[in-house]
């Protein structure tokens, strides 16, 4: 934040000037510094802390600020192609600035009872609070992306993959809502901290209070909030939240790069299971034939810069004493662009996955008598009352004999099978195909084909309700 | 996690044994592990999935095991001193070996419908439940430490900090709150967790559910969670809640580590406030007189193994496709320490904060008429009616007049200050004391003796409650 | 980088755009990427791929392009106010496009035996050369600024502090000196990468080579180069360079976080130690009495940016199958702000120390007889032969007395001491000052003040020199 | 590092020890330790600073002691199975302990002249010594089965990827002295520590050095280093190197982790690429199909914990002041972990390697005439005077031709090449065969057969060389 140079003979020395100036980070908090201190001037004014008359005319002139801004008008940087010149190096002095500007000594009374230090602290509550609801919005238009896509490919067998290997047959459908499930948490998370976001700081000054009789509850109300911060000392030193904020989005922004690498497995050749629309993807400056998945490239990477979003700000708070520190200045940039990454990957995402079509038939043949149904033989050996360890030993030396022959379980006779235990029946030969698995699958959360049915529609209702 | 050899021909090399085992971290699962496996035998048994006498035989010997291994008896590493070697590498193989040697191939019948992938995942859930129950039983032990050592120095004043430079006068147990309210967002962070927690994975199977007829729910509820995942891919190829768990740890070791700062700082000659007890503090090597703040150090260097532990975590998790990889065994050394770093920080801080003992009249005389006490004099010019600004550049005029002169505020006579502002009167000059100000304050959540005693009370009921 | 959308039936949508293009970032390495272009259109022409003429005419635009950047009369934005506009979406694609401009199709020959790719590497390189260079002397400069300050207070005497507790005397000087120490590893650590940068990636074109006859060690010479890379697949895979200066830088800001928090603790009133100029400090919007030291705190601060910028590298390339990944687009924006950081604070830290006034008799007084002392005194009964953790013990009692009476051990009479140990004389009361003790010293390396003047000497020879 | 406690009077709180003991930690730096202090007291004796024949005897029982912990008869924990116990907790104090065990009061001279910063800093050096020379002895060791395994397939043709898309043919052998090259990187970066490595701390004693005539260039000759570190408080306060250390690890688990992510990859039954031998996969506890690559992600996973290594050391050192802090004791457990993380998996990776079978003939016929050879098109247009844009746009509408009508660009005739562009010949139909493409590469460094040939004679003769 800003000094005031009241007692200092000397300007700031021009480089310390760029190195410490947080304009050019914090002016887009202009709507929400302006907003506090509307809520300010009219608590102070309902006091009687300071008159009526000059907190409307404030407030009038904080309402044209916001106009002038918003319009491009008022140019903050100070070198600005605007009407309005400003030299000041943080929001909340640019603001007063202009403002002194329209009403001279008089627009000085707003800084009552007041300091930068619970006004940036309120900025970032207004700023986490929009921010929080902003990614929720974006988290519900992926997951109703993904539920489209599943509806889509409803019936659409791939291999489900654990290792890289192919595992068990599974529905494509099953495997988007697995992110769906995912992104819900994400969700869950976001909200959880509402409740914290929503205690204003503001009254806290500059971190003891005040010994005028402001109204911080009053200011609180008309801000929207639940109420207010309990310890003037903490209002102004911790920046949990932001920390809280920025872990969560890392955390989606897993997701996504996960997400992300299946996309770019499933288009690469080798898989050939998806392609992604032509509007979001990319071509190469050398190689004519290239079709590139950068989207789904750039969310992985992306999620680098989110990751070190989140160690800057825990190393930022590590070890400092209270109340506020000039390191906490730097608290800003990490904050918005791990916000503003995960907004536009989660954005980018959704919109990509709408041009994204699944090849139908890719598995169809490969996956009949595929080794990797060797559970369904472990299990029905199971269920003709073999423990599960004697089955699933006797099935991998059936897999072993496929393997070393270079041949497909299909390939195998009933006789083959009761070379290896006797008891096989002829039922045996009918479970080796993706859609018997699927389909004899019972437990609940499973991809029994009539299950993810299921939970495509609840998925289907839930979005549409909260939309 | 374990593998299964079944198909192959060569025993795993003894480098890659040693590279891959998880007993020796996962090992201290073993009772969420057996009591996992409970719920899962007698859940089969009650689904007529394996006979009735097999589960009793079973959960007799898993009972026994569990003995075993807390008793010391079982050596779980394969070499041990214990009656039992075993040679598994991961806890699910070193139990399942146990009871194998106990009920021959009838323990294979524990493995039906069911993989490691799921019983990792529930360990792993169990633990989180557990973990978090603990984080939040030492945060109240600690706050309720710092409200008992604000409660015997209620009326300490000291300088409040911004910059690390003196701001205004401040109640020790003003600040002491501060920190109690910190935590409290810190226990409501780990208690948000539970709901996401507190979903059971178990019947996921490898991934893609089973087709034996389970009852999710009903081990659900067996083991106290409050439902199941909706997703069986999900709920084996998620580690999100080990990653919000970690960074919930960090944010309560940043905070710490503040507060270790702060114990650093005021135990040097310099500051020469509080004393640290002699079980809490060292002494050197080479000089004798030396008496260092050890536990408060160490809190704040152990921050930095929690920061490494989430960004583990979060660079594991990166870009993995689903469902399970190996990779992902990595997930619990990081969980582990976090989780062990935090509970120990927290307790040791609790257990220091007893010994510790401010000075109580450190700043008496150094802070009567401080030029810290500006902020009364321009708030008292604006009680004059001067708008704020105005009066901010005053005062800073009669401070930088005082400093110049190596005066204090106690040193103006009223006439010096009627020189700077006609608006002085008398009263002024009984501004200059920490107590008046402290006195004055009247902004809810400000460092006014009355307000702090109050919070005071509150926090001693809130937390008398709770226990 | 740039899409290339020759065979694509849509336009990237715009969204994607805007989330992909790396133009805002990349742009500022123009002079980089058309140094390399000129050199490769030289090579071309020598190597008679493309005509000499051709060549010739390409060279001079890419240097009128080179000034038209410089001189803001081009936009790359491609909505600029300069006098061109453009649409391009990296460096390479912006200057290429405008180079369609100037010449048309013969403008693509420039392309021939290259891809971006190689051309990135290329333009990294040749910015990471000249960022080392860049860091080197910065760091020169501020070890200059810390002889200058060190020779300044050459004689000042200073607790040395272990646990930030008072531990032996030491000069300002040496305490300074030990960071111009640090930093010259970092310099050594900087340097030591440049054979490592210095290896030419062009000609490695998208991979794999090319089959045009181009000459890949002249272009490296050309350039200042010290040879080529000996892999394509490696010229445009790895980005390990990146990573090990973000690496270095953040170790130089740990080292400057080291000097911003003594710095900070030293201008606090309780250390009242050291006063920084007006020019590097400021005042408070409600405190008028503060003078705080921010660039100190932002130095501190901005540590955790450069932190972050390493983790966001590293996770971008973890696991990145070869050769190039869109993701690593995503490299250059921690990488400049890892270095621009550096430079700044390396800078600012330096003017800010030419600012910086000791006060010397801060600790004079206070030193006399402090129990710091202790060390001196059991060396003492060292050299009258007693083992050194005997008489380590008997100090500690001598010590304890002292502050159970609150006396320095200055008070005590050598009657008191013979209490302790029969073997002290009289000159064991000639060891209780910090210059005694500061003058005893005999050990190379050490605070005695005839070697410190000495190591002073050294460096100001050293920096000289270099200069 | 262990306290001394002299003047207190209470014991250490038995969870404060336990929290505060490094030696489960540090105890595997006993021969360090002892190495030093052997080289102590001989300085110590040679300087007359301690009788001769005590020197000899506390050397003497050194080496004893060295027996005993390497014989595992000496159990440091205090509480082990050994003939002898022990409570100190550091390593220092455990030897020092042991040694006053057998000698009495004499023990004590050792610690003369020196404090346990200076040891524990001389211990750390000795150790990254030897650490750097273990991480260089197994990145040859990894270079070497990698040209092992290129040269076993010097022939065989694989895609080269972009994007992970198919971009031009590359031999197998060129892609895998990729990984040769950024290793030989890393070896450099860890032989460049050397010289900073080698220089000695000890002398600097607690901080301030010493007023006995010790000689510290004795001392680091006799341990075998270049020198002596130039500043006392210096080389007791900084742990660049062990960041410096860290950072190289966590490159090379970088590159290891790129190395694994294309094993998994390679061995997916999408690519079919590679088998991977017996002894270094897994199979499934469920699943009895799958031969699960572990060991290629483990590898990939533990890049996260050398990644959180980094970051903790990082952290720790941020903003503490000078000198020694006890937070610095917990440097060594990422510094090992780092390290001992990167020892293995080196060496894993290595012997994966030999076990590593590629599937010549995988892609052969995939890649006849594949879209992919698009590049050699463009560039025989641009070799028949074609701009080489121009000569990229024309070719990317062939592909998209041939991809919309499902075909090879094999099927292209003559007659449809002219439909293009008239500038192409007969000799356009021989260009379109991955071995065409190979053959025709020119540029040095490329991935044309003699040329990689000729790379690993090199690397043959290279690492024959430095073995």
């Amino acid at each position: 934040m800003t000094p005031s140079r009241g007692r200092f003979r000397a300007p700031l020395d021009p480089d310390a000037l760029t190195y410490s100036t947080s304009l050019p980070v914090d002016r887009r908090l202009y709507r929400e510094d302006i907003a506090g201190s509307i809520a300010h001037a009219r608590m102070l004014a309902r006091r009687k802390i300071i008159p009526a008359r000059d907190a409307r005319r404030i407030v009038a002139a904080l309402q044209e600020i916001e106009k002038e801004i918003a319009g491009g008008r008022l140019s903050l940087e100070g070198k600005g192609r605007g009407r309005h010149r400003m030299a000041a190096d943080d929001i909340h002095m640019a603001i007063e600035q202009r403002l002194g500007e329209k009403l001279g000594p008089r627009a000085g009374m707003l800084h009552t009872a007041r300091s930068r230090n619970d006004q940036i602290a309120l900025d970032e509550r207004l700023y986490l609070r929009s921010a929080v609801t902003g990614l929720f919005t974006r988290i519900r238009g992926l997951q109703a992306a993904l539920v489209l896509l599943a509806r889509r490919y409803e019936d659409v067998v791939m291999p489900g993959y654990t290792h890289l290997q192919r595992a068990q047959p599974v529905l494509v459908a099953h495997h988007l809502l697995a992110y769906v499930e995912m992104l819900d948490r994400d969700a869950a998370r976001l909200t959880g901290m509402l409740p914290r976001i929503r205690q204003s700081p503001l009254g806290a000054a500059a971190l003891a209070g005040t010994s005028f009789p402001i109204d911080r509850a009053g200011i609180a109300a008309a801000l929207g909030f639940d109420g207010i911060l309990a310890n003037s000392i903490d209002a102004v030193s911790d920046r949990d939240l932001l920390i809280e904020c920025v872990a969560a989005c890392a955390i989606i922004m897993m997701h996504l790069s996960r997400l992300g690498e299946e996309l770019v497995l499933w288009s690469s050749q080798e898989w050939g299971f998806v392609t992604i629309g032509d509007a979001f993807t990319t071509g190469s400056s050398i190689m004519p034939q290239k079709k590139n998945p950068d989207m789904a490239e750039l969310v992985r990477g992306k999620t680098g810069r989110v990751y070190g979003d989140l160690v800057a700000l825990l190393t930022l708070m590590k070890g400092l004493p209270l109340a506020y520190n000039r390191d906490m200045q730097e608290d800003k940039e990490p904050l918005f662009d791990a916000v503003d990454t995960s907004l536009a990957s989660l954005q980018i995402m959704a919109k990509m996955l709408r041009t994204v079509a699944f090849r139908r038939d890719r598995f169809t043949r490969e996956l009949e008598g595929d080794p990797f149904l060797a559970t369904e033989i472990a299990d029905y050996l199971v269920r003709k009352g073999m423990p599960f360890r004697t089955a699933h030993g006797i099935t991998g030396e059936i897999v072993k004999t496929c393997v070393d022959a270079g041949r497909s379980l299909s390939g195998l006779t009933l006789r083959d099978f009761r070379g290896f235990a006797k008891q096989f029946d002829a039922d045996v030969l009918r479970l080796l195909s993706p859609r018997t698995s699927l389909a004899a699958k019972r437990s609940a959360g499973s991809t029994a084909p009539a299950l993810v049915r299921r939970a495509l529609t609840q998925w289907e209702r839930k979005l549409k309700r909260r939309r």
